[in-house]
């Protein structure tokens, strides 16, 4: 496993990568940063990163579960993602209005007028991360071992982006423990190293650092420092679009009791139960390949094709 | 192909089939009716259905594409979804405020007041068909044979309902043609014989009926006689919750210059495009599936899994 990054370059070198994904038809344009379709052969990348995964997921003994783009609205209360991620949550809004404020709507949209105000909140929010729905089959006391989930799905977060690997819309593939202090961060770092191996063994040029989460505001600052002193959260980064600044294609993340409080969920000592996940940035990975080894995957090194089509 | 019904039987017979699902855990409870998580046993069935279409898909020439659950507001718009349809649409709404604004946000969260007042309309709403983004790609004239599309992805419907084929999120998988009137009605015509076909060759017991959309309200009821009158859909429904009214799992829709128009697409003597869609509701025909043969796909008849797992 590598874990140096490469000798630094200009970010010129990264300057046509998003326009050469565009010309290749890998992604498609929709008028909205950060919002991609997708051609076959992108996506297939995908598939078999998401069976990569999930080929470590079972041989961890992991519950396989799969969950629509949208999270029950109370799940989401429960996470107080409003509390620290304001500005990329997505709230979904729906009309419940008879003929009348029908015709209404229409008229507003008719004068480019704000129709929207019309609408009432529904039962379900955008899943901001795939391991959301999984705390809430959780509640109550768990077995000695705890729970360990293999999810993935598609995740929504409104940080609108030229950067490609900054996307709205993304698939996220995470592995979730549910259990003790201990066996959560023993996940967590295990996690790391595996999904380190894993992704350097793709030919990507990985490094470990310890990072914190986009935190909201001046309150949210004071929280990334106490989360990044403390080495909750460690990335794997490589260089997509610049290589001074690498992405984060995974990460490793020690939740502590951050769900097991609010969701009710309790060790056997009756203890409140701590969680760790490891999370692959599937879309991220695809798109660090793609840089690494071109945009033609049927023209990778054959190690690295052996290793996502066994 | 079977085109007959079975023989009415009391909906007693299914009333147990919802509880049966979740006790088998292939679907999973999230509080919110018509929300599920799935087991990975339920989605290889989905899985293999995807393939299947997609190899129909194929052998017809079909550009495969991927898009997100969420779509671009503007393409939204053109669609017209919010005249014939405003009760089902979700619209995505975010916070864009500053330190101030959160701080309002979360005394309103905790003061249980409407919090949701504070966000604005996003760039994008869920996609309530998986077809609709194809659209924006067509604009300008088209070549002699037009363009056909598969593509399949998560779409929203906001209508809670306790009968599990009436899912607010779900798979839908299509094939599109963009072209001339007769090649769209073509194509409608040829898929809603093949879709009854494949979906009757997996044990299902297929009728072919003319269909309408659920138009909203008064003005609604008569653009659904109207839709009715003209065959521009018809639907592949089979028993599933209740014999009496079997379940659309498939429809083949004429839609005229519905898209055409608004997207600015020409046949290549210049005229308004026409286009059709056929439209597998994939979660729909695991749900038939598990139905007609069984909750264990593992013991489903030896010819349905070798259709499904060639």
């Amino acid at each position: 496993m590598s874990t140096g990054l490469r000798p630094a370059t200009p970010d010129a070198e990264y300057a046509s990568f998003r326009s050469r994904l565009f010309e290749a038809g890998l992604l498609l344009e929709t008028g909205i940063d950060g919002l991609y379709g997708r051609s076959d052969g992108y996506e297939e990348v995908v598939r078999a990163l998401d069976a990569m995964v999930g080929r470590w997921a079972s041989e961890l003994g992991a519950t396989v579960v799969h969950f629509p783009p949208v999270l029950a609205r109370s799940t989401f209360d429960h996470t107080n993602y409003l509390q620290s991620f304001p500005d990329l949550m997505g709230s979904v809004h729906v009309f419940r209005g008879g003929d009348r404020d029908h015709a209404e709507l229409l008229r507003r949209v008719e004068a480019d007028a704000d129709w929207q105000a019309l609408l009432e909140p529904a039962e379900v929010v955008l899943a901001s991360a795939a391991c959301h729905p999984v705390y809430p089959l959780c509640t109550g006391r768990l077995l000695d071992s705890g729970r360990l989930f293999e999810i993935h799905g598609w995740c929504f977060r409104h940080e609108p982006s030229v950067d490609p690997a900054r996307q709205q819309a993304f698939h996220m593939h995470e592995v979730v423990h549910v259990g003790t202090p201990e066996s959560a961060e023993q996940h967590r770092d295990r996690g790391l190293e595996r999904g380190l191996t894993m992704l350097a063994d793709l030919g990507l040029d990985m490094a470990a650092v310890a990072a914190n989460d986009p935190f909201f505001g001046r309150l949210g600052a004071i929280m990334a420092a106490g989360q990044l002193e403390e080495a909750l959260k460690m990335e794997g980064v490589t260089p997509i679009c610049s290589t001074e600044r690498p992405t984060a294609v995974m990460s490793a993340n020690y939740h502590r009791d951050h769900f097991g409080l609010p969701f009710s969920i309790e060790t056997p000592d009756g203890s409140v139960a701590h969680s760790s996940c490891v999370a692959f940035g599937v879309d991220r990975i695809a798109l660090a390949l793609l840089h690494a080894h071109g945009l033609d995957p049927a023209r990778w090194p054959a190690e690295v094709r052996t290793r996502l089509w066994p």
